[in-house]
């Protein structure tokens, strides 16, 4: 079939390989032009300007985004509703919060504009071993767009959850559940590296894998990450979180859900980018005043000898 | 190879099928005789006692326990203990404390008899895919043991991981990471199953399976017990533990090793066995005493209608 | 001085009666005539509508909500902006949130109103000690205000804290901390109760308040709570919140702060309203999939009996 | 009355000279002379030797430890169970495992001796305002000291508590819940600190100890801790645990009691004694494997100038 991939950055790019590996024809853009160069030279029909990337198509025409959440995708979004013409399908591929979907498909489909919000996970493995799509907004959209979903996901990788938002929504959760996963996995090799035994991690990685209940993917990127590093002395412990990892929280506490452990896992992220925890110091600070114990001077930690 | 295995519940029958299935000669017993006789006519050498199973193997004996943790395995270990020679093995397959292990290991030293502790992960599934086998304690011992370990496990599935106790504490880990993980997937699918949309758990739990981050056994499981029970409407919310995830948030607290999310898994299992919860009753109450918010009575729940 | 109360509940009957106490002209006003009769009796002046309530008052007026926070105060809120006129005061005394004072101190400003978020504490107990009240927005109309503050507040118990939202900032963090506070000794009274001593809690409430480190007026509630009921035996788990906890919460992860206690406090009142965790099912039948572990069936808690 | 205080460090210092304020006969001993010539000039009868000290009472002897727990107190209990004789008295006044008083108890009682277990709180402080004496152990001998601590504590501050351990426990109890109350507060500051306002924290300390819900003896040494250091500049967010918190978690796992805000509240403990989080390292890994996302090079921290 025929679609338009707007934000060439590393999953858009993929994709649009992927499509193309498919036999579709695939229309390319990008802000910046030289990514839609290099995959021109790859079988993608180049536009250099929204107006080019839809008039390359044709009706119903499908233009796919994969922009970063928030502004980005806000602007494009609105730029791209301007041009496209009732019965159209606008897809966004990225990472939006889900009541902004809610929101985006509901002021589109006043113009006629069918939306899907599809939650996209595989990270830079999606090129090989496809994506797996969580699909919410118009049905008919979806029907339209299945030619592409099948050669975007591996074999079973797709599904229509519901209506708008069912896809970004899923897809928070399920990076909401990836954080708690690679938590509990990290301390568990925590607790591993700080015992009395002297743990090949890359190896318990590799054999835990084999028939293990706690056997996973990430398991197996486990292994990857402690074969390049053994013990992850060139890396710091500093965790940037996405906005999904959040919106899991903020709606979990918006249902009355508890989730410690989900929300723990960002907490975590939080604390691994302090430098130094305010908290940390009340509290020491605190023993100071009713116990008398020391505290540690801040300037300790890169005062040098005096002459 | 030829060994014994000890405990023929859930775990050491199968695992003696398994051996038998290898073309292993397998000694069998068990306290109560009915899964011996079970065994005896897939294959096995039935011994009704611990002395008919010691006279069963030839030097070096292999026997290998397949009991409860605690009492359970101290008393078998110590019986049979007792009736083996310098230069036979002994093997803990159960979910023993690491630091039991390493204290029967020294004990055991003393009378010249090597021991083992393998960390032995797979439940009810390994009969079909093997064991995932994390070895601790004598070398000489596992070299001896491969053939065995070998068919128990899947390729690679075994490994030796260090001296006495490093075969359980990696199970324990293991355990306590596992712990993590099912409620990382547990708390997400409760944000799920709150959410404005209608999502099929297990149609979302396959979909998952195929290509997503979180792709995982514990995962396909899910879809399982989805597909069982769409809504788990059948089952209470109500979760046992059996020791390895104390053991192990114990052993983070010796360690100082902060670890939030295996040590939220325990406690919400904690949190899921009581009918009512204490703590919840004192901030209850103080929110009387200071707000003079309302409080539920205990009475409210089991009160029916008056005449 | 001069002032209207608007809001005559538990907290605005009370604050209108510590202000009559202090000699200061009060002109009350309810949603509901009652509670204005009442207070009438006490020396206010009733005034049964809005407009009597402007009408009552000499410029500049003082107008204090003490309304449910969310569309009420917002209601109330935008019925007396109307009334009042350039360079009167509106203050909102309830448990709004902070970012609504942001955006409504903007929008009254633009009609030349001033406006206070003052943070209330003291609940039931503030007729008696007085209440302790942080205050944020327009510095003169805080210093029109102490008189009345002064009345309201024990000796140094009102402050001014910065600009628009910084009461009700504060207050929702005091709030936030107060969660926390409430845990901490609800988890160990719970340890208490469990131990295998008989400890009487209210004795031991008493005893810690004499000279210990955790000495607290929450402490002195906990003494009465228990001699109220010693065992709680009366009440049950279950906890409600009022919204600044989760505010507290939701400005947290604004911030990148890790706030686990905070965050696990509100978390548990959660689940204190839970019947059933629909995780902790999650949890359990995994369990039963992978290691063929017991489930609990919903239906033994209601087994009725069968025919 | 007559007593030895055995173990003059900052606490049993305090207490020797609260004791003789109070008018009693006390007898002082310490491993290292210095503190007990300081004492004798206040009034004490110095003892250079256990022995001496022994010697220096009338029976029944009352010997008060304030030495650390663990081992310290295990030797020099040990060293005067001895010397004295049936109908003796034994106090550890230190911060023991309740399950080691219970064994000590035992041990003692054997020989006749009494054995009293009295958990101290007051810090610093206590000297000026007295401790708060939790007391557990044989009830006689609490009788027979009364007097005592009638001085020590301040009026109503001491009381019997049960069996032995059971004042010992009181203790870790209540220093569990000190941890969380401690970590609640701490966390309150930071999420102010980071806020849009420019709070004066030491004020607004201040402020909520008149008459607000939390105020507490820990919020007044918090202010005091402000106006110390007002953003806590001088000081590392380096916090020591001295064994009483792990044991109130660990109790809390052997009762099955969910505790995650004393739990938490010593974990993070734990985070901010770490230079840097292994578990951050592993979360940091596998985002760099399934997302390709930037990781920081652990040297970006330390390069220097390079000549």
């Amino acid at each position: 079939m025929e679609l338009a991939i707007v934000g060439l950055g590393r999953m858009g790019s993929n994709m649009a390989r992927r499509l193309l590996r498919g036999g579709h024809r695939v229309v390319v853009h990008n802000r910046s032009p030289e990514p839609i160069t290099v995959l021109e030279q790859e079988g993608a029909i180049g536009a250099y300007t929204p107006e080019d990337t839809v008039q390359a198509l044709t009706p119903p025409r499908v233009v796919w985004l994969m922009v970063p959440a928030g502004d980005p995708t806000e602007q494009v979004l609105r730029r791209f509703a301007d041009l496209l013409q009732p019965g159209d399908i606008l897809v966004d591929g990225g990472n939006a919060y889900w009541k902004d979907s809610v929101r985006r498909a509901a002021a589109l489909q006043e113009r006629g504009i069918r939306f899907l919000d599809i939650g996209t996970s595989g990270g830079i493995w999606g090129l090989e071993y496809g994506y797996c799509l969580m699909v919410g907004g118009d049905e008919s959209a979806f029907r339209h767009l299945e030619p592409a979903l099948a050669t975007l996901a591996p074999e079973n990788g797709y599904r229509y959850l519901g209506p708008a938002g069912a896809g970004h929504f899923a897809k928070m959760v399920h990076n909401g559940i990836e954080y708690g996963l690679m938590q509990a996995y990290a301390e568990g090799f925590e607790i591993l590296e700080r015992s009395p035994y002297r743990y090949d991690l890359a190896e318990l990685a590799a054999l835990w894998n084999r028939g293990s209940v706690i056997r996973s993917w990430l398991l197996e990127l486990s292994e990857r990450a402690f074969r390049r590093d053994p013990t992850l002395a060139t890396i710091r412990g500093y965790v940037e979180d996405s906005g999904e990892g959040r919106w899991t929280v903020l709606t979990a506490i918006e249902e009355d859900v508890p989730a410690p452990v989900i929300t723990l896992s960002l907490q975590m992220r939080f604390r691994s980018r302090q430098e130094d925890s305010f908290a940390a110091k009340v509290v020491a600070a605190l023993r100071r005043e009713f116990g008398g114990h020391a505290v540690k001077s801040a300037e300790q930690e890169s005062t040098g000898a005096s002459p």
